[in-house]
């Protein structure tokens, strides 16, 4: 067994030093497919015409680095297409305000809207006003997210930006803005998805950046009555055309149930999406192409690049679908920037408890800790996960200035620490040469 | 003599209890007054509505807190109105770019300018194009300043900006993109004026943020062809108005040359002009007040809020010529943001070195030191040291993060650390009550 392995080493060897003498077009270094993705693409809306040319380009990138049964998986969507975007206060002072309209939000009426401007502190004072207290006003709701190192602010303060507007409508507001999800303090404001209660009216709803909410906070303090301008022209649109591109690596033993790695294609158009999530596919697709150079794993590696994932995870309701009956092994998803992987989380059967203790094992020595709750993956690989009952591995990144970029125009090439990517594909090189090379059934919780 | 100075101060001891008793409509502080400032003003672009909404805010706020004298310089300028603005590469990759007009940029004919990019590393590059290479042609004008306490890389790097455009221009040059003079990686450009030599007209010019920058430096190297789309609708505008806020705090004895403090009103338009130069005024205001709670001063000591400096220091020059036959002892300028003051530099006369060294002293517990070439002052009083030969102190304050927010949006309250913006009170206090209680004549080099 081991001399085969090692044959099959030695050929993978003298192909990667042939393929060396005639580079391809288009490294498979993490720091290529991601410099290249955010320079040759750019934003990636989904349902827009860039993330069609994303689709495109992945494709044949994928092919150039050898992956095998590259395909995009069509799918439609309803979509939010950006328009012009302005917001000034009126009174008591004239003040341009940085704003950027959230996912779904409902256009501004022709002239745009204007009104008087409620401030409120917290999303639960917003939920504390009575009934058609709001009705033609416009709501400003503030918040205090922080950073930390597991974003774990982004659950609880994110629900301004996720709830706000659906409770701001249901109590009668004509429009609704909000202290932008983010811990910077840049004048860059973050969009990101809002949803609407099923029978609640979609109303105009921005976020402005941290400087403009300290104005609008500073004011309020003073009790003088605030008016505001708002222009945001964006509107949701259905039936655009989206889709994932899937590749593989075939493993050794192609009736074992492959394993799924994944990061989502789409970006927010106010950047380039580096860290969300070009980052991600980069890391993934090289530590899948890297997996192989100590020979062909026993499985099949199959990358997901999905579509649509900012407007509501679309993309992994899709793969869930379209592969509901091909059995999986593995799943796991980068999507949470580029910083350095400081934990392993897993999410193994009992019987597979021994493999989840080797992951471990080899992490440890790139400083990775292990702990934490059980892994859950990502939007793009929870619905497959979950129909599926699949085995986890989260590898998770140091998230401490993650939401200083996240969804904003900030969100560039830049941003990314070459070294802290390469210490990314090494920890998921690491664990898929231990998992990919797993003969016995691998099953999660 | 103590046992007068000692009366006065308990004089003003009292009458500042009673003051706080009946705590007037504005305070003193220097953060009250800039955040005031920036909150009930906001952008302060010379020669605008903004600005004169400044002088009014000004002259309000100086009374308010006691100033005698306090009146408004008028005079006008040729200004110049932003308008819309955007930038689009079209080729080989559509990106959307974030720009900002420079000073005094010409408009973009109607339906915007649209050419071929040429990539210029750096401004020495530009110098060497041959004539009339460029004709039709969009210049790109590339640099690499960083970061360093004393600013010091504003001189060479700001060329770019200053001279780029009416280098760009005379080889025939239809417009000039710049990276923009800055030290961040937001993607929020640097504004600021540039100038046109005699007999070279002037295109429109404009400057990206560094990412957008570092996108056009990437495909730059690849040897592809750019072509850009430019939307750059500002204009300049002759016979706007402007001015300068004067007002005093009247010293002991009114026949002694004053000491002059400064900073400017005016800011850019893009932020609140919190460090540049609200904080400026904070402080001189601040420091001026504060040099009387030990006894009124011998000299007077009189403020300046210039107007119309960001566009070439207008104010500086009018407040020269409108007080040329008014002797002044010794000016000084507060216009390098609210970092802490880490240095002192002075120019004084021989006659007035026991004086230079007392300042130090005086310092030297704050953990300031001394050293560096001969005092300057600022673009506000330079004009008046000048003419008059005045002596000089200059307080230098702590740059390092300065050009990150210099002439953006970024420039807003939050910026500002209370606790620095205090020690800059507290040695510009200090030199103060040292120079404005010094008997014999002062003079500079």
């Amino acid at each position: 067994m081991r001399n085969k392995i090692r044959a099959i080493a030695l050929s993978a060897l003298l192909l990667s030093t042939a393929a060396n003498a005639a580079p391809p077009q288009g490294s498979g270094t993490a720091w290529d497919i991601l410099a290249d993705m955010t320079t040759e693409v750019g934003q990636r809306l989904a349902g827009s015409p860039r993330e069609a040319a994303a689709r495109e380009w992945g494709v044949a990138r994928l092919k150039t680095l050898g992956f095998s049964n590259v395909h995009i998986e069509p799918f439609t969507i309803t979509g939010f297409v950006r328009g012009a975007e302005s917001a000034e206060l009126t009174a008591p002072y004239p003040q341009k305000l940085h704003i950027t309209a959230l996912g779904y939000s409902a256009p501004t009426p022709k002239g745009g809207l204007t009104g008087e401007l409620v401030y409120f502190p917290t999303l639960d004072a917003l939920k504390a006003a009575p009934e058609g207290s709001l009705r033609g006003k416009i709501v400003f709701v503030d918040h205090a997210m922080r950073a930390n190192q597991d974003g774990s602010g982004y659950g609880p303060y994110g629900s301004v930006r996720r709830q706000g507007p659906g409770i701001a409508s249901a109590k009668g507001a004509a429009g609704i803005v909000i202290r932008s999800v983010g811990t910077d303090s840049n004048r860059d404001p973050h969009t990101g998805v809002t949803s609407w209660p099923d029978g609640v009216k979609p109303i105009p709803a921005g976020a402005v950046s941290a400087p403009d909410a300290n104005l609008i906070a500073r004011i309020a303090g003073t009790g003088k009555p605030m008016t505001i301008a708002l222009v945001l022209e964006s509107h949701a649109q259905p039936n655009l055309p989206s889709g994932n591109v899937v590749a593989d690596l075939p493993g050794r033993d192609p009736s074992l149930p492959p394993i799924l790695v994944a990061c989502h294609l789409d970006s927010w158009d106010l950047g380039t999406g580096a860290i969300d999530d070009a980052a991600g596919c980069a890391i993934v697709t090289s530590a899948a192409l890297r997996a192989q150079e100590g020979g062909k794993p026993l499985r099949t590696i199959r990358v997901l690049w999905a579509g649509s994932e900012e407007l509501g995870g679309f993309g992994g309701e899709a793969y869930a679908k379209a592969h509901a009956s091909e059995p999986h092994a593995v799943a796991m998803e980068s999507d949470f920037g580029a910083g350095r992987v400081w934990r392993v989380r897993v999410n193994f059967a009992e019987s597979n408890q021994a493999l989840g203790e080797r992951v471990k094992t080899v992490l440890s020595p790139l400083g990775i800790v292990a702990g934490g709750d059980l892994a859950h993956g990502g939007t793009d690989v929870e619905p497959v996960i979950s129909a599926q009952k699949l085995a986890v591995v989260d590898l998770d990144q140091d998230g401490t200035r993650y939401f200083d970029l996240h969804h904003t125009p900030d969100d560039t090439l830049d941003k990314v620490d070459p070294a802290e990517l390469e210490q990314n594909v090494a920890a998921w090189t690491a664990v898929l040469q231990v998992i990919a090379n797993e003969p016995g059934p691998i099953s999660g919780n």
